[in-house]
């Protein structure tokens, strides 16, 4: 091994160090626990995946508090494996014990990649996503669980993952630019000159801003642009997840940013049950992921934006998320811009 | 110079690039300029002691988007000389040539401690207060200045600092305690255990909260524990800020944090000016500062809650602030605990 390729090494267990550590901390469960859409979602979609469950044997990856794993109890399994490497991994055996569970649940601390299980099991349980479905590319180690300890036609909880994309103007953003030319009147002196200082620090930067976008800020019926299949997707596909979009206005309005979020389904006999973190939807501690362009382009009814987007791992660090977008809006054509998303998303409140 | 020393001073002006890079975004500015209470009553307060400027030679320290040197020259000032560290001093050029007072403000983009003036100064005004008033250390430039360039018998805009303190019950930190025993009746998982886990990464950490304490939320009269002259203080003084202080409750409530907050004072011939960050006031963004008790403790009416504490720069990076408290709260004596504010304050919304 080259001291090169050893140092990399390093680095990657460091990325991984910062990102476990952050889920030892409180606050991050308390927000996802009291993330109802997301909470309730999945203990309907466990329930109702019973058949499934009854009896058999669960592998709950990135398993927390142990929430998922409980729910997999109340459905019946026989015996669920919580894999959890974050130190909150001593809380959820107490809230194993409290729950009188100890004999279902065995908790395993560590990295799903380097757990060792006493057996296969029938049912893989995992809340993976992470803003913009993918940043923290949690979704490889349930990938990995799949392909190691998965028995042949073994189910997956959720099965389906889908993104959407769709032309958004953020009043907030266009306020924020707005203010430079209030000033003179507040108080008598002319910052005017500030605005293209303000959409260079606030527009231009590419960082994806994690914020919720309310329906009305929506300019046109969204694009579902990729859709993943957690039985089949391969870890080579995550490299670069892609897509194409295709929308057209509702009215006038000024497109400043394009939106993306997404959807997972669970299984269902008589029908699928979604969890959706669209803007038309009930908020979710995800909200939406927001691409500023670098600037605003006006659009009247019809007005089409469409592209391709491609979202990848970083290079620097394969947590993190790096978005390409080529896109046309009207006659603004052959337009592309790069955006990243790092650690800390989002703004805590 | 041994290695160590050497090493020490880079890693001081690393943490300067890091303090001064923080204000070379468009967000702090917005944020400060937006702040009505605090940049009316410098308007108020330059405009209120314009006998004092009008004609004379100021100082600003820290000028950002140079709008305090301009009200300045709105009070009649000759000359301003307005330096800033960070690259807004870039955008502050700006805002002086759309404001044709080029030939009044000189702006000089540097540090005020390696800034050479061409004149002594008439009159020294700055906006140099941090959350919990010290944080950042900004005022030892304000000293700086004063004991290098300030005339004698000159003015320095505001004057006068004063320190606050209270106890407070917060209620959010109370909801989010409780939130674990509430996780039972909503997915039927027995979280309770978590409470302790949760108080540990909310309350114990030792880390300043910067929020908005809601007036309801404070549980007795205000102690004002230091006051600073900005004439005569020192930067030896500054070392370590400290008071004691005697409260006493106003009727039964929880106490689980102690809030400080400051004020400051322009001069008046008729009654001076004061911009107060107190719960009691409209909000600014400063807000308080909250120092959580590891726990809660109940009060009665008239239970005293009484104690010292002290302030300083923090031992690893000067701009950070550490506060030490020593303090007793009706029958629960001789209590102390230690508090640090890092970067990054406040979270932003």
């Amino acid at each position: 091994m080259s001291l090169n390729s050893k140092k990399r090494k390093l680095d990657r267990s460091a990325q991984d160090n910062v990102y476990f550590e952050s889920y030892s901390d409180v606050t991050i469960h308390e927000e996802m626990i009291a993330d109802k859409v997301r909470t309730n979602s999945y203990r309907l979609g466990i329930l109702k995946n019973y058949k499934a469950i009854k009896g058999k044997v669960v592998l709950d990856v990135g398993a927390g508090t142990c929430v998922l794993s409980i729910f997999c109890v109340h459905a019946g399994a026989k015996k669920v494996y919580a894999v959890e490497a974050s130190a909150i991994a001593e809380q959820a055996k107490e809230i194993v014990k409290l729950n009188k569970m100890e004999d279902k649940i065995t908790i395993i601390k560590g990295m799903l990649e380097t757990a060792e299980l006493p057996e296969n099991v029938d049912v893989i349980v995992s809340e993976w996503m992470g803003y913009a479905l993918l940043h923290e590319s949690m979704l490889n180690s349930v990938l990995f669980a799949r392909d190691k300890w998965l028995k042949p036609g073994g189910c997956i909880l959720p099965s389906v993952a889908e993104l959407y994309i769709a032309p958004i103007n953020d009043p907030v953003v266009e306020d924020r630019l707005n203010f430079w030319s209030t000033v003179k009147d507040q108080y008598g002196v002319d910052m005017t000159c500030m605005y293209d200082f303000a959409r260079k620090c606030i527009m231009m930067t590419g960082e994806i801003a994690v914020n919720s976008v309310t329906m009305e800020d929506v300019l046109s019926h969204p694009a579902k642009f990729a859709e993943l299949d957690l039985h089949t997707v391969t870890t080579e596909q995550l490299e670069s997840v892609k897509g194409s979009f295709n929308c057209e206005c509702f009215g006038s309005s000024s497109v400043n940013a394009l939106c993306i979020w997404f959807s997972v389904t669970f299984p269902g006999e008589d029908r699928p049950l979604v969890l959706c973190t669209s803007p038309f939807k009930q908020e979710t501690h995800w909200k939406q992921s927001i691409l500023y362009l670098d600037e605003a382009v006006e659009v009247t009814q019809d007005t089409k934006v469409a592209g391709e987007i491609s979202m990848s791992p970083s290079v620097k660090n394969p947590r993190h998320l790096c978005v390409h977008l080529d896109y046309s809006i009207g006659k603004h054509t052959n337009k592309s811009k790069t955006f990243s998303m790092g650690d800390g998303y989002p703004d805590p409140e």
